[in-house]
């Protein structure tokens, strides 16, 4: 039973393509099974009830060299802490290649599209695997999440394609009500604890020297509402600081990104990171808030903008 | 104009795979263009003949920042010197995954297959693009190569399933006989100087520790006339000797394959790399000849046994 999971802090692609893969695998002959690094968001428990499933269980410790199969991640920071020894057989990602290595031949399948699950779409057609309606609903919903129904840049003619494709299978006939109801509920925060929201959607990536990297610590909360989070600002600032401490951070930052107006305001906890904010995006911080414009993509216009910064 | 290419010292698959791809590219839409990082071992100018094509040119030096594609390989070792500073797009490969990492999101497609002219042939059928005469040509030759006319234990079903298709449309009737002529073709090794012949089919492989890895060459000779090179036993002994101490080498070791009968046995310069095959192979070194048996496959007998000495 090969186990299928996603990264850290799982988002809807991450826990969705974990369930397409591993039924996909099993389909193909090798038995495999989806589970979750982490809680899920609030916008990925709106997306399995209407695909009519539970969520994946935790993943429990596997044993030194255990076979796995990752989607939508290859970094360790963003894995199991024991990646290093583990096999790693299967990998179907759309995130740069980081600190990945394997022990022998694997089956890899990047390509720079804006969801795992447009991939995982392709892989089925490949294959004359037919989609079912359950895979289909679940493919869509990851494609909507991560460009933000085409809104981000990462926002490729394949992931379009494929929402084409899926919808009719999936039984969604009006894709925009649908995108607009995972991100109500991925907005409905409620009560959540400060230290919950910053991690949500957070991973730490490290930049620079590679024997010692600077490591920053990046949360982004993609919400239809964004006056909601600044009203709990006061909050996020001391859980930003005391995630810092705790994990050893050279930095960290908290991008609120407005869903629907397509603007980033980004939480800045201290002058080191106002420095590097200023000198990478050219944004002053007033109030420990800056202005990112229309930056909505971490991993497109955040993450690359840090590296040739901290590379120089 | 992207450029695509395999692996240092290249052998067919380096070399057909580089143009396979790169056709594929063009009539996919991006345009490219095959080199190669060497010169051709015996066998890939007879394939070349046979298909009708010249070889590709060597790789002029890129600029830092050129894009480029790679195929048959993905370790720096195995690559042009300044891969750190080139953006990688595109790799197709079936090695392992080593110390490659790509700045932004790219094209990534390995698979745990004998040859990377299988994967290739996968490429131009999940993409419904027809099989040109001599790409089936290239790709046939590289699967025949790679595994040995399925000799190797790194063959898969994969790669013979591609045989069957590519044969016909190659216009190759008896693949015995072509296998045979390519194999006679590189045994031909006529008056070539001991340096060629050891670093002909030849990688550098770091194993151990990342930070300080122990630095292994590991050279093979495949031939169907093995007592021709073990009549140029010492001055292939003296060839190994001094590319260690040029390439500032833990250890070196060349592995004559005889394709026919499916025995390696491997030339052992000095103490040190005679008292790891004892360990990691249970063999001794006479007169510098140690008998590997059947172990004729680099990749799947010979590197992954050195690396889990070397990790304790």
């Amino acid at each position: 039973m090969l186990p299928v999971f996603g990264h850290l802090n799982p988002d809807t692609d991450a826990i969705t393509s974990a369930l397409v893969y591993a039924r996909l695998l099993t389909r193909q002959g090798t038995e495999a099974r989806a589970y979750r690094l982490g809680e899920l968001n609030f916008e990925t428990p709106y997306v399995l009830r209407e695909a009519g499933l539970d969520a994946p269980e935790l993943l429990p410790e596997l044993a030194a060299g255990s076979r796995v199969a990752l989607v939508d991640h290859n970094e360790s920071a963003q894995s199991v802490p024991n990646l290093a020894d583990l096999t790693v057989t299967h990998v179907v990602d759309h995130h740069k290649l980081g600190d990945l290595s394997t022990a022998a031949p694997a089956y890899l399948r990047f390509e720079p599209v804006g969801c795992t699950g447009t991939i995982l779409l392709k892989l089925h057609r490949e294959a004359n695997v037919s989609v079912e309606p359950v895979d289909a609903k679940l493919m869509l919903s990851a494609i909507l999440s991560d460009t933000l129904h085409f809104r981000s840049p990462t926002t490729t003619q394949a992931d379009r394609d494929a929402v084409d494709f899926l919808a009719p299978i999936a039984g969604v006939g009006d894709v925009e009500t649908y995108a607009l109801a995972m991100f109500a509920a991925k907005s409905d925060l409620g009560d959540t604890p400060a230290e919950t929201l910053l991690k949500m959607d957070y991973k730490v990536f490290p930049f620079g020297d590679v024997a010692a990297p600077q490591r920053w610590g990046l949360g982004v909360v993609e919400t239809t509402n964004p006056a909601y989070v600044f009203g709990r600002q006061a909050e996020l600032l001391a859980a930003m600081a005391s995630a810092k401490t705790q994990d050893g951070l050279d930095g960290i930052l908290l991008s609120v990104v407005d869903i629907l107006n397509e603007t980033n305001r980004t939480l800045v906890p201290g002058e080191v990171e106002a420095a590097v904010v200023q000198a990478v995006f050219g944004a002053d911080t007033t109030g420990n808030v800056a202005d990112l414009g229309a930056r909505i993509s971490r991993k497109k216009q955040i993450v690359p903008a840090l590296e040739t910064h901290f590379a120089l």
